[in-house]
């Protein structure tokens, strides 16, 4: 039984991280801390879990009680996270941070999008943990940097497709649209009810944080420095990330392409649970991943135009933040990956 | 591992037992039917349940297949269930119904609410699978009638003050609010998207088919006849059902009243995991109980008035109908109550 | 033409008046304020209301500007509406206050549920506006006290019924349902998106502050003392409200009894235009007024207990606030009360 | 007064028609009619016209109703509109067509993606209603064909740029996301309330009938033959379309091309009520627009790919249907095109 604790608690990833493992056979969450709620009982701040975690929010200055963790979940906010984790590190615990503090590897684009990094030391040592491309990396991390929710379905809806050389890198937009709970759990006027509800719109277009974490993913794949034009939009619903995605092929037309694309897909993710590839013009809905760790994917070739449009959903929350933490616990505690993860989605 | 056969499988109760069984560390479902899909992979009809649930929706005629199964669910409509589990029982198959049909003690009650009763003789014998009530009944049962969505929240808000004598039988008012996917999975105008979003309506108020069953829930406890008003609503949410019921208390008024009904309800739940008791004055919310078999349940002393205020919320599809037979599929078996349904709500 | 002044205007109701009145042919804003937005265009803090309202937030110190106006809209939070009414009065000018703080005439009933009351003089004098029961007080009104908006929906729905004293009114329960815009515009997390939407709940149980607004609404109709039973609950929709009001008949059964409700109803409302009568058995929906200034009401007789059970709707935003108090306005200036409030609600 | 008639009147462009209208000073609709629903009143069909469109729907046989009209607004589907718009123009009636069967110029492009057109004679003879680009030629149309919702909001955003020859026009992808209403008012599956609700997903993707429509409208513009990537996605709210466009910039980078692109905006609609610029890194919210007939533009230039990003949000039932088929009645009837259209949005 690996234990756990998890640092900020109190906001919709650490919500999920406490749902999640409720349900793990071999993990048991032995502390959760919370600067604003410390004190409280979990159930007070998330009245589902009454029932299920029986747990009451930590002082996070009591840095004893996390040390008895062999492995650390930080759902601190950005900055927050690297002034703690150095120190986790120090005392050999084991650490996924799902902020994006260690997603980087170059502290200057890091500092370009974020401001001061104060543990660049550590950029390199931390381990990008999207499992189904660092699966082996992630096994003997001491510290994995989960990946942040919109680069997650973008780059597994790219990897094969970058791998195969079958598109031209240079011609990569992603159209991304997100529910609410990706802005966190605040009290903000900007994401209340009435100022959402029955509303769509873009936001942080072409400067979202995210784009150079998806950039530094595909060029690592492409061994080459790719460039991506990047649009999140604010969908009126608590949980889901699509993204479509498009980009130029190199061959489009001529008969068979559709199955060729197909079973690209098909070979670089026939032993991934969670990812499961559409046949072509069949496409992903948000609802069918809600709550689940899967990332489904589907796509369309455009034969008119010669593109290819990929489309990926996946939950923010989960896949796209927790449930990948989870994974990536999984992966370093060296028990099978989908432990505790096999939750059929809540689709309707 | 108990064999599961699931009739009428294609829609939301299907998918909902679908989901929950999927996690059931005892039961495999061998087979699901369904007239409109047969044929089809259950994948193709629920998208969600690709790699979870592996099967193919049998064709109802084919009996042999649903005769493997050592217990069966019937998620068919209302006549339709009494058509078959005649021939179930006779074949020593145990039979849970998500139907009506065996709900209603009285064959005269039943047809003047649903029309012709075709297999009165089952009435009797069938057991009202309301486990926090009738658990040592379920267990022996062969034919278990799951209890209607709307009457579980409301019995088990009143069950305790009836039986403590402390609430005005004649005075009670349920004014229940359900989310859409209560009205089934189909094509119909009135419960598409453009009609319900931003709507909020009554309907069939003062005749729902539900009223003569809390009715008799309310009337075997009290020992007397009991007659409520309860007028059902339509909320823009795809699940939960929260009620919000009136009743004149005998004695409102003094100190100590809010915690005399709070140790009443402890005392009658105090060993049902699935229930879930507030404090005076904190009130359930459908979203903390979504996806999950719990019934949360709030209430406070309008001292004004001498009226008591009970709310309860159950998630309609879950402990309102496929969770609740999943728990007496469990009692039936003769395994812990709660296995496979355990499961936090999926709050955001 | 009027020149109309607003206090108030960033908020929920601020926004109703300017779309409102930008429609009217007969009255025109010289100035709204705001002390959050001073010095913002008006059509920053509301992009909808681009090419329409080209209007800048005013500082709500520069009285000058607001006294050039012949009628003032106060959109001010309680307590901050009775500091500036008494010196607007002085000015001669008329007023229609939106917040609570002079619809109470008892001012020991207004410090009991709201606190200190520093301009208790003014109680007497200012008229309850809500012209279907009092139009002709508010023809010569210099302060209108604009209704609540659960108030609003609950009195039109019960007056003709105390009227004609054919419900015992120690019997009335309103379970009142209300879309998020009720909490005004503010940065909560209780009201956050994702905390709201796929949730539903009831809240302040018993004890809401519109609880004694409603009894000296309907005591006054009645000419004794009534108190009610009222609970309200949040709707994730953005407008509405729908109340659903229980009473006992004191003559429930026989023949054309829904009949005689009926046509008690037509008799009262049938020169009110913004007043719907449905016959028994059809039921209102609030998209049905989404967007309006109409009240619609729909009724059922439970002869199985004896209950009458009434239905209404409003828009909180419209018939429930700005509407209601551009109404009075029309009424005041001596127009057709219904001059600038023609508009078809937007139901889909 | 204009007398107006509405062919096909009981889906949500008709409800639309006769709500804009109840408001319009100049036209008066004396006959609406409707297959299924004839013989019912319009109050039945749409509860919320009670009291604001007094009539009832016609037999559609009852071609003598319909002929008292000036001009005659066709809310039929595609194929059953060319059934009898040559008629209507025989009896010298002027036609504003909402389906898609004469907007297209090239039969064969119709009948590939529509199937047979029984009135190719009509194809030329029709004007397409986009008054921002046609308005002199609508002024003396005998048939109007009124555009597709996503043409609308596609075109009006891509026009001054296309006109002034700054993007690359065979580098056109548009990522659109329309409201459920743009499906029609239908019993399905598929856009019943509970599939659609917190979901998301594209459909039709590279071959929504709307693609050749665009294509039309840019191509002409250009004077040479533009293809482009269309994926439209289904929104879970009821109205509104939001429409984001990606093109490549001829000189992207440099200083002030922002300014300049917001310039040549600002040149082209200068004089357009209805179109609403935005500063560059200001994007349109669909709520802001919710019931009104604008047409809200905001961009970006993405330096560092060299990309435009053009964002526009439109009613897709008021400016995408029946609000521009209103401003094209005004501008065929001579009267200032803005009557009855000044409707402020009801953003919240």
């Amino acid at each position: 039984m690996m234990k756990v604790a998890i640092l900020g608690g109190s906001g919709y990833t650490g919500f999920e991280l406490l749902r999640i493992l409720a349900n793990h056979p071999q993990a048991e969450v032995i502390a959760v801390t919370s600067r604003q709620r410390k004190g409280e009982k979990v159930e007070k701040v998330f009245p589902g879990l009454k029932n299920i975690a029986n747990l009451t929010f930590e002082d996070p200055a009591n840095f004893n009680a996390i040390l008895k963790a062999d492995i650390i979940f930080s759902a601190l906010p950005h900055h927050a996270s690297m002034e703690i984790v150095p120190n986790l590190l120090k005392n050999r615990k084991k650490v996924i941070d799902l902020s994006a503090d260690f997603r980087l590897k170059d502290a200057k684009v890091y500092e370009a999008w974020y401001g001061k990094h104060t543990a660049k030391g550590l950029l390199k040592k931390a381990v990008y943990g999207l499992p189904e491309l660092y699966r082996e990396k992630v096994k003997d991390a001491a510290l994995v940097a989960n990946p942040g929710c919109y680069p997650t379905g973008a780059i597994l809806g790219l990897a094969p497709l970058i791998k195969e050389s079958i598109i031209d890198t240079g011609s990569i937009i992603i159209d991304s649209k997100s529910g609410v709970s990706g802005a966190g759990r605040a009290a903000l006027l900007d994401t209340s009810f009435a100022e959402v509800n029955e509303g769509f719109k873009a936001y942080k277009v072409g400067e979202h944080r995210h784009t150079p974490e998806i950039e530094q993913g595909l060029s690592l794949i492409a061994g080459k420095n790719i460039k991506i034009t990047f649009t999140p939009h604010l969908l009126p619903v608590n949980r889901g990330i699509l993204s479509t995605i498009y980009a130029s092929l190199k061959r489009a037309r001529g008969k068979g392409q559709g199955a060729r694309i197909f079973n690209i897909y098909k070979k670089y993710y026939k032993d991934e649970f969670f990812i499961r590839i559409m046949p072509e013009g069949a496409f992903p809905n948000i609802s069918q991943v809600k709550g689940s760790n899967f990332c489904d994917i589907g796509f369309k070739i455009d034969e008119r135009t010669g593109r290819l449009i990929v489309i990926t959903a996946i939950d923010n929350l989960v896949k796209g933040a927790s449930g990948q933490a989870v994974q990536n616990m999984n992966i370093m505690g060296n028990i099978p990956e989908t432990t505790g993860l096999i939750t059929p989605p809540l689709s309707v």
